[in-house]
């Protein structure tokens, strides 16, 4: 065992506790961040402590904000029948770069997933639902990933939203732009040829 | 331009001055802090505080530490007439790890690199020869990093400690065990020639 200065071990422990950040890169950070200067290390303290303080789910579409309703919510100029439904914030930020969308959004806030124990109770379903009462919204988009639990997730929102004889859509899955076909997965592929167009 | 609110985006700007982790990862990172327990962030932010607040440099080997003098200086059984040199402080994890050496360290804090204004003066040579004053100690093994830098510290060392009748060795370089011939730099590979012993 490393025998380190123990606020060095629990800094290195806190950090290891991040996505994609194994022990070896959480020692490499703490190293940093005992010889940064003390002005920058408590500035990186604090922003994390002021955006989990400032930080809360928009009460119509639960995006992260920090001013509710949140922004897209509150742009008047932004189509009020679409909404495209995502999986996390970050999705949003995807989604907005590319400038083609000009509709709501609703995130959910995780995937239906019986492996790790998380039911459609457990991420913003029903507050969804609660958007479509009045009659305003005429699409549903559904955005979620691509994966076993994303495909599951659209399929069960489809379901609860098609009786309410509202439109409802999946983004195009296949080819990426600038990709190249031989190096893309089988199932990649199909999903191409199967939503094929005529051109 | 993205379109985060603050207190997101200053949380990104801060993570993305850590070393290796870019815009996106800063971003993903980000957002995961934000969907963590309140608790474990605040746990985080705390433990950034509390290192910085806690650890200072050994007031013998300049080592990180939170008791002065560190517990490598502290410790009686160690050989106090030999002294390793290192770059960082993570190069006592490193050397320690090894369980070979069980002598004494003296952390430089860097290396001499005129590219990045960082001269002999600011790194803790001034400290390093302080300690040769007392009779003590033998020898000076220097494990500054094998680069330009890291050998040109080396050396300035060297010259400033051997006319003291001290004997300053240093690491030996070459193919690492384990590793294979083919994979190595004709650096690494000339060196291994160079430093070659009977068997």
């Amino acid at each position: 065992m490393e025998q380190y200065a123990l606020p060095i071990a629990n800094l290195i422990e806190q950090l290891s506790h991040l996505p994609g950040i194994g022990r070896k890169t959480a020692q490499r950070l703490a190293f940093y961040i005992l010889e940064m200067e003390d002005i920058d290390a408590e500035k990186l303290s604090k922003s994390i402590i002021e955006a989990k303080d400032k930080i809360r789910l928009c009460s119509i579409c639960c995006n992260l904000t920090d001013e509710d309703p949140c922004n897209i919510c509150r742009d008047n100029i932004r189509d009020k029948s679409i909404i495209c439904v995502v999986e996390g914030a970050k999705d949003i930020i995807a989604m907005e770069k590319s400038r083609e969308y000009k509709g709501q959004y609703h995130v959910l806030h995780g995937v239906i997933s019986p492996m790790d124990n998380v039911g459609p109770n457990d991420i913003k379903i029903k507050e969804l639902l609660d958007r479509l009462s009045n009659d305003e919204v005429k699409e549903i988009i559904l955005a979620t990933n691509p994966t076993v639990e994303g495909e599951a997730t659209a399929l069960y929102i489809s379901r609860l939203v098609k009786p309410l004889g509202i439109k409802v859509t999946r983004i195009a899955h296949g080819i990426p732009i600038g990709g190249d076909l031989e190096y893309f997965d089988e199932i990649t592929i199909a999903k191409a040829i199967d939503n094929r167009r005529e051109i």
